[in-house]
């Protein structure tokens, strides 16, 4: 529960993709008010607008100023393009990206910090902000202090984390999440090729990402490359010889498995 | 719930690892009647023939003949040796491998099948079989059907599999389950680096699994390869600099990532 001092605020959402979709959605049921949504796309500022019940802007120059907050929820990429042209001043200004510096944001206000929300947003599919760690950072302690206010509002998993250390976790994150994912796709495929669905998998993969919960993975490594069991490997890889691309992902994948395995022996 | 009408059978488990522990577990649960164990080394022998209430045996030659079903859950390289000793003329054989073929049990018994539970199994957590996809073949008719009402009274999702669609189930396992665990050891190595720990990716690498129960994970996929976004593959990479492995397989599965979102487009 919110506790009754926690204090509601005012929020432009720059951006209208996943992330600013589903932190909206969330800091809405927190009873914070989104005074306006940004976007270049008039088809996406609009429809969040609506979403959201609020007012939208598709110029950069109609941001309005009576905002406590602005989040930027907007690709990597054209958070530099925006800081050319959007001032603030004295408003809090925040990005929610895992790789970019909180210093990208300095050309646009004095007080800023990032708001990065470590999860993989759907466009179909609510997030439940409550267990998503969502890292903080900014620039001087006042800032932070609203931030917190903010982000503890919706998540009961609040880290102050800085640029280095986030950007670290951003890549941890590439291989446990978008790496798995392709690594669903791939498997997706193979079972196509015979006819057969992912569905029989899907407790499985499941089981796969619950086990780690409380063993290391390390220790929940199962499969033929860490019983070392060549026979099996080299089938396998003789049932890939269709897909070079495939056949060099197991071999690497594998290989590492034995690697890490051998490390721990020594 | 179980049919009043199901048999309850006597069964011989071969093996004492992960697969017969759970399996053995799960039986005992469905009021099936577990006659012994057997395993070469002694203590692993005894202690599942303790926690499942039954006779033990470390000798091949020992392995009791009243039961109606026998189980081999050990190593794949472990079943072609067990074949050449264990004769078994008329009663029901079954292995519970992805990758060996049915044909393997034929000098053991004339009836002989495959039990393959889809899942990973760990000693320290109890499986809840209802979910785990059972994929059964069979040399006869007969067999199948007694296989059948076997997995079924354990599993609501039974499935016949022949040994070919198994293989490339198996194959598919590797790549979705033993890979994706892998990804998180090294996405924890990534993390410990820096005195971070993998508690903070939990909740997405759960949510990773979690989307592509309703959804074709190739829509799910996110991250900077999927955007595109050089600039940060790049940054990430020199991150990696001091780990040639990491990141050769960041850009593979990066590689691999834009490939068959290309593939999509054309």
């Amino acid at each position: 529960m919110r506790s009754k001092s926690s204090k509601h605020f005012k929020i432009t959402l720059i951006g209208a993709g996943n992330v600013a979709t589903q932190l909206g959605l969330a800091l809405i049921k927190s009873h914070h008010q989104i005074i306006q949504v940004y976007s270049k796309r008039k088809q996406s500022a609009s429809k969040l607008g609506k979403l959201l019940n609020c007012d939208f802007t598709t110029s950069v120059k109609k941001i309005n100023t009576d905002s406590d907050i602005y989040i930027i929820a907007i690709k990597d990429d054209a958070i530099e393009e925006l800081s050319k042209t959007l001032q603030l001043s004295d408003k809090i200004v925040t990005h929610t990206s895992g790789s970019i510096s909180m210093e990208a944001l300095l050309p646009i206000s004095k007080k800023y910090g990032v708001f990065y929300p470590l999860q993989t947003f759907s466009k179909n599919k609510n997030a439940d902000f409550k267990n998503i760690p969502i890292c903080l950072e900014a620039s001087d302690v006042a800032t932070l202090k609203t931030l917190n206010e903010l982000a503890k509002s919706i998540s009961n998993n609040v880290q102050k984390i800085n640029s280095d250390q986030r950007k670290t976790i951003h890549l941890a994150a590439v291989f446990a999440s978008n790496f798995s994912n392709h690594l669903y796709t791939i498997a997706s495929g193979i079972l196509e090729q015979k006819k057969l669905s992912l569905d029989i998998l899907k407790p499985l993969i499941e089981e796969t990402a619950f086990k780690i919960k409380n063993n290391h993975p390390e220790h929940m490594q199962t499969g033929p490359a860490i019983r070392g069991d060549k026979k099996i490997m080299d089938r396998q890889l003789k049932l890939l010889s269709n897909d070079k691309k495939l056949q060099i992902i197991y071999k690497l994948m594998s290989q590492s498995i034995i690697d890490s395995s051998n490390q721990n022996k020594l």
